[in-house]
């Protein structure tokens, strides 16, 4: 089982959709929210191919938590892109809003205030200069829903949603990204020493594999399980996950 | 040309909706933005029909231009009902933000910012208590995208998603809602003084006629503004805020 892509190839397209979207939109261009992590790394990069460096602007959004090293590696990507960057910290602003509701919050609660607090930022500077939100989701987030709604999931478009982590890795070291941001552990960074693998039981490697066989070959769990040499019980967690998240995928509904 | 309801039966099915949604997600309760204005009023009422009064919270959210009157008729509303009532003044922290990118903006980007604030704070009791976020918005805002992309529009369900201002108001009431909310005039209160029409090209009763005209019965311009009683200019103009706001009532594209 294998998740190749042939990096050019979708490079190629994955410009052209970024470029035709911003085109259509009638924008001046777009913000990228610049972690320092693999996924917006390779968003901002094909955002500068596709649109030319004056057209994209990296935010860096750290809180209090951020690693220092993601935070230096968001800021050294912008550079070598050449794009503008702007740095705002955000700690600041989600205590802000957790103070103001005198209220008990849940560690989750906290975590998606800060990745909502990163939206309403993106739109504050995208809104102000006619510019789209790219989103950074990949893949294999999404069909877990491993994402705050209306946080890191509210976006204008989606340039990577339809590629795996790994595959968006593969794109990452096509694209020249620093072997560190490639390789980087897969993390949402939204409690101290949050790691990916804390919420998800199983590397992307063999959970890539086992999303394709359930999701894109629509294979049994068994079968799927099999296919990415893990055991059954993680493959039915992924259901569960994907299955409980399905309203994350979706508008709000509502009569007709 | 009508837009009559039976206000009994919509009741019904509306608190039906509410009630099963609710259910089917496992959640305690449900979360309503109460702004005063008509549209949340009706919404919270039906919560508390369809859930029982100890499963609402209302959140009243006023800024430093949010009309006492508004904020006032909030507070007497979930009194009136028995719901739990919490305020969380947003100026502070709107303005915390944008005063944390050191960068220009535009009136709409900071009304957008307000907006998407209170979907912060909703979401922030809504995680902590493990309910879900009822959205406000009504159909004739919905088809006009008067609303902020992931701020007001960032909801878990739209009960009155359905119903057009006008029929909102008839159903409101219905629902024995004070006379002066059932016919305050529309306004999101982004901004000092800003009312529905001044960014809206007609009052409401007319409004909705083109729209049901234009999207329910796929009539051309001209016909929906001979129904409607409106210039062909303004449908027209209708038409192109429909069009220019299609992203809003979409997900993020992606490439698949």
């Amino acid at each position: 089982m294998s998740l190749e892509i042939r990096a050019d190839e979708e490079c190629d397209r994955t410009v052209a959709f970024i470029a035709k979207t911003v085109n259509e939109a009638h924008s001046h261009g777009v913000i990228v929210g610049l972690s320092g992590g693999i996924d917006s790394a390779v968003v901002g990069a094909l955002c500068a191919r596709a649109l030319g460096k004056e057209k994209v602007l990296g935010l860096l959004m750290p809180s209090t938590h951020t690693p220092r090293e993601d935070l230096r590696d968001a800021r050294r990507l912008a550079d070598s892109w050449g794009i503008r960057r702007e740095e705002i910290p955000i700690s600041g602003i989600a205590d802000g809003v957790m103070a103001a509701t005198k209220a008990h919050g849940t560690k989750m609660a906290k975590a998606n205030v800060e990745a909502r607090v990163r939206m309403v930022l993106n739109y504050y500077r995208a809104n102000s200069l006619g510019y789209l939100v790219a989103g950074t989701g990949d893949r294999s987030e999404l069909l877990l829903g491993y994402f705050s709604k209306w946080g890191d999931g509210g976006a204008d478009f989606l340039p990577i949603a339809h590629l795996y982590k790994t595959q968006v890795r593969n794109l990452g070291a096509y694209l020249g990204l620093p072997k560190r941001v490639v390789e980087k552990p897969a993390s949402p960074q939204l409690w101290p020493g949050q790691k990916a693998t804390d919420e998800i039981p199983a590397d992307y490697g063999r959970l890539d594999v086992a999303l394709h066989c359930l999701f894109d070959l629509k294979q049994k769990p068994a079968k799927a399980a099999a296919a990415a040499h893990l055991p059954l019980g993680v493959v039915k967690r992924v259901l569960v996950m994907h299955t409980k998240t399905e309203h994350k995928r979706r508008l709000p509904p509502s009569l007709t």
